[in-house]
């Protein structure tokens, strides 16, 4: 089968033995899948993954233990727990210890003609939501997972930093709170997505709000995003972690402990709320697509995806 | 009267007018004030802060609006807010924006004959607890108020890292919610003084564990007691910050998203519950005290307190 492959620090579409489904593995046929930030920080050398990398995908089931599942749309949760463990029995493969991680570590990815995943990990994608939407479940879930993580009601005021794809996605999942909430970014063009939705946007460059937000969400990966947090959030506030990046960043931890503020970590999420969200059309997703590349044209694709200002690029298999 | 100032980078014990106390501000005479990191710290130019240094005390009312406080012996707590913001009138003058802070922002310390701090910040020592150990009630605060910002029970398996002075308290107060608690340094003298009341103690290079502790108290407050904590972490643990310190450090972030990490700034904390703690002997404070100089020699405390492997060192006006 063609993948799109980052082995030796080279990207390269090549013919791949296709896999084969172990113990409650299904095999899944890729019909979408989405370029994600993680994907292009491996490909700068993040999580030393070598592979099939991509982990934001909608496909068909073609074998599965089950019967009842082939033929059916899927997407899937991207952590394979060992099913053994502590963590695994307690319904959390997510920080199991000896998990696989697709397309990120030690299982091979989305970005392919086939995958393979644990059957407890895929969740049937409504009729409601096409294709287009649902290769969204991974990052909107990623999006929800906030919500899970840190108390946040009509009467908090919070802000997302990065206009990027998982700033757009976390500043419309927040509103559903509703929140009084505002989107920060460098780029107009992105602000305007969440903007006619009644999200009220700043460009970095405008604001002078000092120790005003009781949460903020740092979803720019960048370490200027990391301090401007800090100025932003009031005394005792929470900063919402969401961006993994390769290598280290300089921070002042003095305004943590002096404003008491609270750093919460948060990676993936449940799919079903995110499905929900899809199936109730409460997130705009379309308009973060930029464009769709077949997959043999995976390395083109990632290009676009690495410039200055993409956002979704998603790859077809045809 | 004689106060050991910070002025220019210098350090002199010099003659300085009295303070006036003005509105609800008490003058109190200091009788016994204790060397912080902090206060290392500021002469590094942590906080830019000129002046008199010095925030740990216990001394006599001199003069108070209330003419019962006068002759009491008292402690205070450290934050004087404006009394006017939403933060104060909550109760909150710790994080009050407008406020003045001992020896470390806009008010003279407690390295002096004599300070000024409003009424309310006064808790008056009981007989039972001598000023030896009364002037240990600011870093003990410091200490509980890790048991105010995270759950902590017998189930909780915590790791505090730093031999220092704070880390010495806060094992000892958290061995208090009987939990199963080892203190990470690299002082076998010092992990000794602990470890004689039962705490497991661990020198940093013997030890091997990975991602086992549901809390990290990180108090060594070096940038190599950040990444020890984020390893030594469970996912989904609790790292407490404690240390303020000036200057920046290098950070992997990527672990704290990964392992969806949640760190906890703390700093100050409420003078009541640590004074209780000293009056039931249930600290030893004691053995943190290397030294005891009178006022006038307190450059050479300074000094003391500096040199590598120092603990408490005390300010006596005589």
């Amino acid at each position: 089968m063609l993948a799109l492959r980052y082995q030796n620090k080279q990207l390269n579409v090549t013919d791949v033995p296709e896999p084969e489904a172990q113990g409650s593995e299904a095999l899944i046929r890729v019909t979408l899948a989405g370029i994600c930030n993680t994907d292009l920080e491996i490909i700068r050398g993040y999580a030393e993954f070598e592979g099939t990398p991509g982990h934001e995908f909608v496909g068909i089931v073609e074998n599965a233990p089950d019967k009842n599942l082939i033929g059916k749309r899927v997407v899937g949760e991207i952590n394979a727990g060992c099913g053994n463990c502590q963590l695994c029995k307690a319904g959390d493969a997510r920080h199991c210890r000896g998990r696989t991680v697709l397309g990120i570590h030690k299982r091979d990815g989305a970005f392919a003609e086939f995958l393979t995943l644990p059957v407890e990990n895929l969740l049937v994608v409504p009729d409601e939501v096409p294709d287009e939407y649902a290769v969204f479940t991974e990052p909107l879930a990623a999006a929800y997972a906030i919500l899970e993580r840190v108390h946040i009601n009509d009467q908090s005021r919070v802000a997302v930093i990065g206009d990027g794809k998982l700033g757009l996605l976390c500043s419309q999942v927040i509103q559903h709170k509703k929140t009084p909430i505002v989107l920060i970014g460098k780029h107009p063009d992105k602000l305007s997505i969440v903007n006619k939705y009644g999200i009220e946007t700043a460009l970095v460059g405008d604001i002078n709000w000092n120790k005003e937000f009781d949460v903020v969400v740092e979803a720019s990966g960048s370490p200027s995003g990391f301090s401007l947090a800090l100025n932003l959030l009031k005394p005792r506030g929470t900063l919402v972690l969401k961006s993994t990046f390769h290598g280290t960043t300089e921070i002042n931890t003095a305004p943590i402990v002096v404003d008491e503020i609270s750093i919460i970590g948060s990676r993936c999420g449940r799919f079903e709320p995110a499905l929900n969200l899809l199936k109730e059309n409460m997130v705009d997703v379309k308009s973060l697509i930029n464009e769709t590349y077949p997959l043999k044209q995976g390395v083109k694709a990632i290009k676009h995806a690495s410039e200055k200002g993409s956002l979704k690029v998603l790859l077809r298999n045809e």
